[in-house]
C-alpha cells in the first residue's frame, strides 16, 4: 500500500496528515516535556493549555456568543440521545422531534423516558430519502424543544438550511458540524460526536446555553447533569486528554484553511464535484433526493448490486478506500467531510468515469 | 529537558516507552494500511483485531472466567459510580460500602439515589490512613453487594488482601488493576479507568459477571446498561478506538514482564525501596498506616511544607517529575504503577537521602 490513501470512510473518518504527524511526536515527547501526551496530567499547565486552546478556536470558529457554554464530554452522541431529555424534560413535559434517520429514531426511543415525544416529520417511509421543508410539520405551542439531526450519513441527506422554529432548536451535528456556517444563538444545544470533523473516536462536543443548566432534576446523577461539567470546565474527573487535543489540532488547521467560510466553499466545490458526475449518467442514481443532498456523505447505486461490489473492490485497489454503503441501504457511500481532501474527490469522479465504461449495465 | 523523565504523575500516568514508540508510527499509517489509526473504521478487520486482542490479553492476563464479560465504556470510572447501583440496586435493595477515601465517599453518593447504602466502615475521620482488616467491618445478611475501592492514591493505601464477603464483591480497581495476583470468581463487577495501570484517559475497563446483566431495570437508557455494550462487544456505539488500541499494546507489554505474578514481584520491589528509604530515618514520614500501604502511590511528607516544596521542585529539576501530593492531604506522593520503571524508584531513593542530608530538619 502507498504512504497513504484516500479514506472515504463514514466515521472514524479521514483527519488532516499534518495532525496526524504532529500527534505522532507529541505522543512520545509532549512539548519538549520529557513525557508523552497522554502520559501528561490533565491538571498540568500543559493540558489545561489544549483544552482552553480548543474551547477558544471553537468560539472564534463558530462564533458560539458568551452565554453557551462548550463541554468536552465522553460517551458519544448516542449518550446525548438520553441526556438531552433527561436534563431537560420531565413528567408531563414535551419535545418535538423531526425522524430523518436511524439516528434520530435512536434519540426518540431514548426521549419517549423522559417526556411526550412528537414526531413531527417522517421520511422513514421513502428510506429517509430527504429531510422536511420548512412548512411540513408544526412544532407544538407547548413544546420544549425541537429536535433535529442536520445531516444523516447513512442516506446522505442534509438540511439544506437549519429549521425555523419559535422553540430552541436542538441538534445532532456529529456529522456536518463546522462545514458550513451557522447561527448558534437559534439553538438551545447543539452536539457532535468528534470522529467525523473534529477529530478521534472519545469525545462528543456538546454547546449549550447557559440558562438550560438550571433545568436538571435533582436525582439526576451527577456525570450526567451538563451542569457537573460545565462548572468544572469539562474536568470535573479525567477528560479523554487525548481526543481532545487532536480536536484542538484540527481546530488549527481548519483555521488556517479559511475557517468556516473557508471550508464551506471548498465543501461546496468537493460535493458538486461528485453530484455533478451522478446527474451526468443514469449509471450512477443518488439516494437522496436533489433538494436534500448531503455536503458530506454522497450515497448512491450502480445498476446492480453486483456492480456495486466490483466498483468498491476496485476503487479500494487503486486507493479509494471505504466506499461501501451502509448494509441499511446498500449501495456506494462517498463521505467527504471537512479533512477530506479536494484531490480524493476528483480520483474518484476519475475512476467513476472509466468504471463505467468499463463495466457497461 | 532530555527526551524522557521519570513521571511519578497519579494519572493520566507513564506508559511503557516502547507502546508510545509503537503508538506515533500506527497513529500516520496503521500497519502499513496507508490510513492512520485514529482513521480507521472502528469496523474494519484491522480494529475488530485489536479489540479482540485487547479481550483476550486481558482475560489471559487476570484469569477471567467464562462467565464474565469484558467491556470497554466511555465515561470514565466516575460514571461506574452510578452505573453500579442503577442497573444492580432497585427500591428498597441494600448495599454495603467501605468509606476509604475520596473516590468511595462519591461512590457513596451516587448510590443512595438508587437504594439503600449502608456504610460498614469509614476512616475518613484519620484522614483515610488506612482500611478495614477483616473483622473491622459486618455486611449486612440482605446487601446485594460489597463495594470497595481496592487502592486509594491520594492516601496511598491499599488492601493487603481483598476483602472476604459472603456477598459478591464489587471493586474500583482503577489504580490498582493487574499490578498483582487476584481470584475474579469473587466478585460481581470490576472496573478500572484505564489511565493508571492501563492506557491513556477515555475508556474504562468493566469485567461484569455475566447473570448480572439481567438485572437491569426496564426504565435505564439504552447507553447505561451493562447489557447493551455486553450484546454487542463494546461496539454498540464508535468505542474510544484510540485508548483501546493503548490498552491493548500495555497489555501486551505486560504479557512480555511475566504477566501478574511477574508484575507483582517487581512492584512489590519498587515499594519496598521506597518504604525502607522512609523509614530508615525520621525526616520522611508516610501517610498510611503501615499495615494499609499501597505497592501504586506512596504518600509522604517532609519535616515542613516549605522543605516539601522544595524537595518536590529540586526533584522535578533533576527528571523526577509529577511528585506533589494531592492538595487534600498535601505532602509528597510518588505513583509508581506498573508501568513506572525501577531506575526511577532508584533515582528518587538517591535522591531523598541526598536532599535530607543538603536540607537537615
Amino acid at each position: 500500500m502507498p504512504e497513504r490513501v484516500y479514506n472515504f470512510s463514514p466515521g472514524p473518518a479521514t483527519l488532516p496528515y499534518e495532525v496526524l504527524q504532529q500527534a505522532a511526536k507529541d505522543i512520545v515527547n509532549f512539548q519538549d516535556s520529557g513525557i508523552g501526551l497522554i502520559e501528561i496530567s490533565h491538571r498540568s499547565k500543559q493540558f489545561m493549555a489544549v483544552i482552553e486552546e480548543a474551547e477558544q478556536l471553537l468560539r472564534e470558529l463558530m462564533d458560539i456568543p458568551a452565554n453557551y457554554k462548550v463541554l468536552f464530554l465522553q460517551g458519544g452522541a448516542s449518550s446525548q440521545f438520553f441526556m438531552i431529555p433527561m436534563n431537560l424534560l420531565g413528567d408531563g413535559k414535551k419535545a418535538t422531534y423531526l425522524n430523518t434517520g436511524v439516528w434520530s429514531k435512536k434519540a426518540i426511543k431514548e426521549a419517549n423516558q423522559f417526556g411526550q415525544i412528537e414526531i413531527a416529520y417522517s421520511s422513514e417511509e421513502a428510506k429517509f430519502n430527504r429531510v422536511p421543508a420548512p412548512g411540513e410539520y408544526v412544532v407544538a405551542d407547548d413544546s420544549e424543544y425541537l429536535y433535529f439531526v442536520s445531516n444523516n450519513t447513512i442516506y446522505g441527506t442534509q438540511f439544506p438550511e437549519m429549521p425555523k422554529s419559535e422553540k430552541m432548536l436542538i441538534a445532532d451535528m456529529s456529522s456536518d458540524i463546522l462545514s458550513r456556517k451557522l447561527d448558534v444563538s437559534k439553538f438551545g444545544l447543539i452536539f457532535a460526536g468528534a470522529q467525523k470533523n473534529l477529530g478521534p473516536a472519545g469525545v462528543t462536543l456538546v454547546i449549550i446555553r447557559e440558562d438550560l443548566l438550571e433545568r436538571t432534576p435533582k436525582n439526576v446523577p451527577t456525570m450526567l447533569s451538563y451542569k457537573t461539567h460545565a462548572d468544572n470546565g469539562s474536568m470535573f474527573n479525567t477528560p479523554p486528554t487525548f481526543s481532545i487535543y487532536i480536536v484542538a489540532q484540527v481546530l488549527k488547521w481548519l483555521k488556517a484553511q479559511g475557517g468556516v467560510d473557508g471550508m464551506e466553499k471548498i465543501n461546496r466545490e468537493k460535493a458538486e464535484m461528485l453530484y455533478n458526475a451522478i446527474d451526468s449518467t443514469d449509471y450512477y442514481r443518488g439516494h437522496a433526493e436533489p433538494g436534500s443532498r448531503s455536503m458530506m456523505n454522497v450515497s448512491f447505486n450502480l445498476p446492480t448490486a453486483d456492480l456495486e461490489k466490483k466498483f468498491i473492490a476496485e476503487a479500494a485497489a487503486v486507493g479509494l478506500d471505504g466506499l461501501k454503503g451502509h448494509r441499511s441501504i446498500g449501495g456506494c457511500r462517498a463521505s467527504i467531510y471537512n479533512a477530506f481532501p479536494r484531490e480524493g474527490v476528483v480520483k474518484l469522479v476519475e475512476f467513476m468515469k472509466e468504471f463505467q465504461a468499463k463495466n457497461p449495465a
